[in-house]
Order: C-alpha cells, then sequence, then structure tokens
C-alpha cells in the first residue's frame, strides 16, 4: 500500500523535486537563469543535498540546465511556448520569441495515399499539393512539417514566400477564406536517426509528434500536416473546461 | 530550395509514408490489425517496396509493429485516446479502453516548496497533500502521477478509495463543488532511468510529461499535478478553433 511521503526512495524524492524545478525553469522563474543553490534548494524542497544532487542531475540530462564554475547552476535552454487553445501558424505563435524561417525541403504536386485522399475529402486519384518544411526559430531547428493540400488551396501557395510565411496566412490570403477549427492528435515519440539528423538532436530524442487537420471556416478539410517537434525546444499549452 | 517532391531522399520519402501509416496504426483502421503487404503499400504510396519496407522499419522502431512469419505485418500496441477538450479524470475518459486502477505510492501531508504553493495560493509554510500514483490501464503501466492538493481539498481523500477512482471525482464528491478550468502544459522528455523503470519503458522512451493546474469552478486553484504519460500507450486529442 501507500507509504508516507518522506518514506520513499531517494530517487522519488529528486524526480518530486525535478518536476517543480523543470516548471520553474520552463516558465522562466530564476532570475538572470541562475538557480538557487543546493543549501537553499535543500530546505527549500525539505530534502536532503544529495536528493537535490540527483534532481539537478535529471535536469542536466534533458540539457536545461549546467553547472558552471563559479556561477553555478544555469538555465541553458529556453523552450518556447506553443498555445494549444487556438489553431495558430508556428511564426504566428511564436512572434515574440524569435524569427521563425522555413527551409523548404520540398514544394509540388504528388499523387497521395487514399488515407490522406480521404481525410481531405479528394476523389481517389485527384493530387494533392506535398510541402516539406524545415521550421527555425531564431535559426535552429525547431520542427520537421509534412503539409498535403487540396490543389486548389496548394497550388497558388507554390508562389509565395513559403520561407518566411506559415501556411496558414498564405492559406487565408490566396484564398480569400477563413480556416475554421483544426482536430488534433498528439504523441511524444523517440527520433529516428535522420529524423534526428534533420532536426539536429541525437537520435532517440523525445520529440511531439502532432497531426493536425485544418478545414476551413465552412467545414471543408483543407491542411494536412503531420508535424515533428522537438522536445527539447517546446512547451504546449491549453485552458481545459470541465463541463458535461 | 525546394525540390520536387518525389526527387528526395529514400529516408524522406519513407518518413513521410510513415507518418501517414502511423495514423491508420493509431486509429485501428487497418482490419484485424494487419497492414496490406509491401506491394499493396508501394502501389499505395507510389513508393518503391524499398522504401515501404524502411517506413515499416521506423514503425518497428517504435514499437507499434511486428512482422510475424506467415501472417504479415500486424499492430502490436494499441494507442489509447485522451482528449485534451476537456478536463477529465484518466478513468473517466479511459472508460471504454480499459480498467484504469492505480498503486498508491504515497500519500500524506507535506511541507511543500514555495512555488507549489504559491500555485495553489497556500501561505507559505501551510502544509499539502501529497498523492504519488502509478496509473495502470488493464494492469500495464500508463501514467506515474504526482499530485498536489490543499488540505482541505485533499485530507478528505486519504479515507478515500485512491486505488479505482480519479482524484478529480473524489474532489467533486468529498467537497461538494464542481471542478472548473485546468491550465495545462505539455512537454515530450525522454524516460530517465527511475521513471523508466516505474514505467517499465526502456530507459530514454519518449514520455508525454504534463503540467496541470485545476480549479474548483469559482477559479481557486486546487490540484497541481505532474504526469508522466508514456508515450507507446498514448495519443492526446483535441479540436482548437481560430478565432480572433
Amino acid at each position: 500500500m501507500s507509504s508516507a511521503p518522506e518514506r520513499r526512495l531517494r530517487a522519488d524524492r529528486a524526480r518530486q523535486a525535478a518536476d517543480v524545478i523543470r516548471r520553474q525553469v520552463v516558465q522562466r522563474s530564476y532570475p538572470d537563469g541562475v538557480l538557487p543553490d543546493e543549501r537553499f534548494l535543500a530546505a527549500e524542497f525539505s530534502a536532503s543535498r544529495n536528493t537535490i544532487r540527483e534532481a539537478l542531475a535529471l535536469l542536466r540530462e534533458e540539457g536545461l540546465i549546467e553547472r558552471v564554475p563559479g556561477v553555478g547552476t544555469v538555465v541553458v535552454t529556453e523552450k518556447c511556448v506553443h498555445g494549444l487553445d487556438r489553431l495558430m501558424g508556428l511564426a504566428e505563435t511564436l512572434h515574440e520569441q524569435g524569427e521563425v524561417t522555413n527551409d523548404i525541403r520540398a514544394a509540388g504536386p504528388i499523387r497521395p495515399p487514399s488515407s490522406v485522399a480521404r481525410r481531405l475529402r479528394l476523389a481517389d486519384g485527384e493530387p494533392v499539393v506535398y510541402v516539406e518544411r524545415l521550421r527555425r526559430l531564431d535559426g535552429l531547428p525547431l520542427s520537421l512539417d509534412l503539409t498535403y493540400l487540396p490543389v486548389d488551396v496548394g497550388a497558388p501557395l507554390l508562389a509565395q514566400d513559403l520561407r518566411n510565411h506559415d501556411i496558414f496566412s498564405l492559406i487565408e490570403q490566396t484564398s480569400g477564406q477563413r480556416l475554421g477549427a483544426a482536430d488534433v492528435a498528439l504523441e511524444a515519440v523517440n527520433a529516428d536517426l535522420h529524423s534526428a539528423t534533420v532536426l539536429e538532436v541525437p537520435r532517440g530524442a523525445a520529440l511531439l509528434v502532432v497531426e493536425r487537420l485544418s478545414h476551413f471556416a465552412d467545414g471543408r478539410p483543407v491542411d494536412l500536416e503531420f508535424i515533428r517537434l522537438r522536445g527539447d525546444r517546446l512547451t504546449m499549452r491549453a485552458v481545459l473546461d470541465r463541463r458535461d
């Protein structure tokens, strides 16, 4: 059965402290990005200094903090925040956090697999426009996006500045229609070797994998994306309601 | 600059096919959980059989499919689906997908770190009730949840059946108050050794890490949770709206 919180393994107590410190790091709550010293943290968490050391080791392993001689423990990764509440393009949502640019790895018409055609409500055999982008925030890879668009929506984008603009805003501009709702599915997946190379992370690094089907305001599905986001660079945020 | 979609590396084409097949697997779209054969998939994706083999290798690496001699390629993991639209307890949201039980790893009062006290709007030095649960779906570990509750909300739970009930429903029962909204932050993180052991996954396995602060309907924050979910067992779903 259960045990009193203070009588658990050090590893459990270290994880418990690490979770709280992680949020402080991600929310940039430590002034100048320097963590309090071990003695302070030990008092704060009613824990031994060994437990705190183990907690900090977990966050170092995640690449969030580093120990700098003469300075202390400092935050080395700033995660950016992507809202899950509203349907927004990456540049739109991150405009205060840095500059988004896109390497266009592929752009043109393809014959889609039938499950993609079905999701976009296209007849079998109808082509789609496929766009593959490596998206960067301030130059560093953030996500790899594979996008399928019906030809009437996608073809006009091929003449646009895909490098510097979100597909969402380009769709709304060129079509004259507003986007409405999107269905989103989200998973955590270890990076395969090739995706890891493209995203400049170690093989096996934790990625957020998002599948998102966006519709025009009238309900027509027009943009199916498969997105790999670097787990070390991004936090998703949402407000959920409990309603019946 | 960009290249035509058909002139890319095989690894890029394999990833593209793997993403579409992954969704089919997760959505249980293949009858009896058996994938079509390589020749069919090659035609479906306008790809070579080598590309399809590489795509299937990626999904095997993720532990989603296996090759079974005499049968073909079969789905071996069924991911369960957790809605991100509504604030719901795990048992509540998964009741059609299996039975949720909880190992209570710790339950009792602790002195919280000040950032936890602040988020729950408690005075410094006020105790909280801490509950740590390993949550299982049909016996298999699904998530590890670390929960902080104000004493007036948490203490009555200690006499309740935490093993078989969601904390959300127990809170509403014992307090007589309804939960309202929750702030959620979501990340992908590689499992540290100890968490991996508890969750029965390999070290480094991709986890969804969720921090969730739930409030009563009147706005008072009453339940702060740090949750590690096995990436190989769970998909999160949401519908997003594009509104200004």
